[in-house]
């Protein structure tokens, strides 16, 4: 594509390169258990949920904020990986490649956009904003109904206890109570089928 | 999970029902040529070039509700399947099972939020509101990004001619001039390169 006028050609680039987050493949599987999910997918399903769920945010919160910040959330792991939340030492080393990668990713973008980008991107991972901590709260839960769909695949593939699940999904709580609440319902199942150990 | 709301529980089999759209594909290739798309990859896809292209839209535009839009725009085709958009007559009768589709899949949801999903699923589809032609010109540019990245994979495998590419794309142009202006330059090289029949 010859002559394309320069801020265009960068917004291309972007699209371009962020294809990449459909070959990051997750820890979970899809409820039918037939292949684990990719990153492109896990951002759409958190996108409807916040349009579905929205209303149990603790806090008045601006659902379409969180739909963008849920869609970007993981185009990081382009350069840095995924890393399941379960590890914490990964997940210290993760933050800082997540850092770089944001710059180089977002950068492809005109600089007024990378800066919107890069912003919407640290409030996620800053957890303080209500439509932070509510996006947040999805982004655990998600995971959590494709384990209670899939015989709990990914706790049981990476040995999680009931205690791990109880501390790092934890600030579900700040996010939204409700959602909390059914995710303590599931631990519960999950203790009661030996799933997980305690 | 006994004991739960049934407003919530409606909400929750929602989210479960739609994660079948990640095993609809569709008949353009990722960009490293791959595989398939699906749609939610897709979908996801469409709502990042709304954020990041917005700004090309022809009249002025509720970026929000163009995500919105896009991230649903699918959801039908877990009962009505993917139709290629250049075969005009699965088009007539996949418009008949779509309608059915949104009345049973929204229908999942509480009654307000199955209104609410309808009348977006609706605007999107007749293409009248800015937002809905913006929408319109994202889900006819996307593939033909594809198409231009992979050796032009559908058209050649569908045998689409340059006539049939204009006809049928030319409403991008309603949604977006600039957008539309792109695609075109990518018409025009197809042809040069002998990739579509004239």
């Amino acid at each position: 594509m010859k002559s394309i006028a320069e801020r265009l050609r960068q917004q291309i680039n972007f699209i371009i390169e962020i294809d990449k987050v459909k070959h990051i493949f997750r820890k979970t599987k899809l409820f039918n258990k037939s292949r684990f999910e990719n990153d492109a997918e896990h951002a759409w399903h958190l996108a409807i949920m916040a349009l579905a769920l929205g209303e149990y945010a603790n806090e008045e919160i601006d659902v379409s904020k969180v739909i963008k910040m849920v869609l970007i959330h993981d185009i990081v792991e382009i350069d840095a990986g995924d890393t399941i939340v379960y590890d914490s030492k990964s997940r210290a080393l993760a933050w800082e490649e997540e850092k770089k990668a944001a710059e180089r990713i977002f950068g492809i973008l005109p600089a007024d956009q990378k800066e919107e980008f890069i912003a919407l991107w640290q409030e996620f991972e800053e957890k303080k904003s209500p439509e932070a901590k509510f996006a947040a709260a999805i982004d655990r839960f998600q995971p959590i109904l494709q384990n209670y769909l899939t015989d709990y695949y990914a706790w049981q593939a990476h040995g999680i206890t009931y205690d791990q699940l109880y501390s790092i999904n934890e600030h579900i709580g700040e996010g939204s109570e409700t959602i909390w609440a059914l995710a303590q319902k599931i631990f519960d199942e999950a203790k009661g089928e030996r799933a997980v150990e305690e």
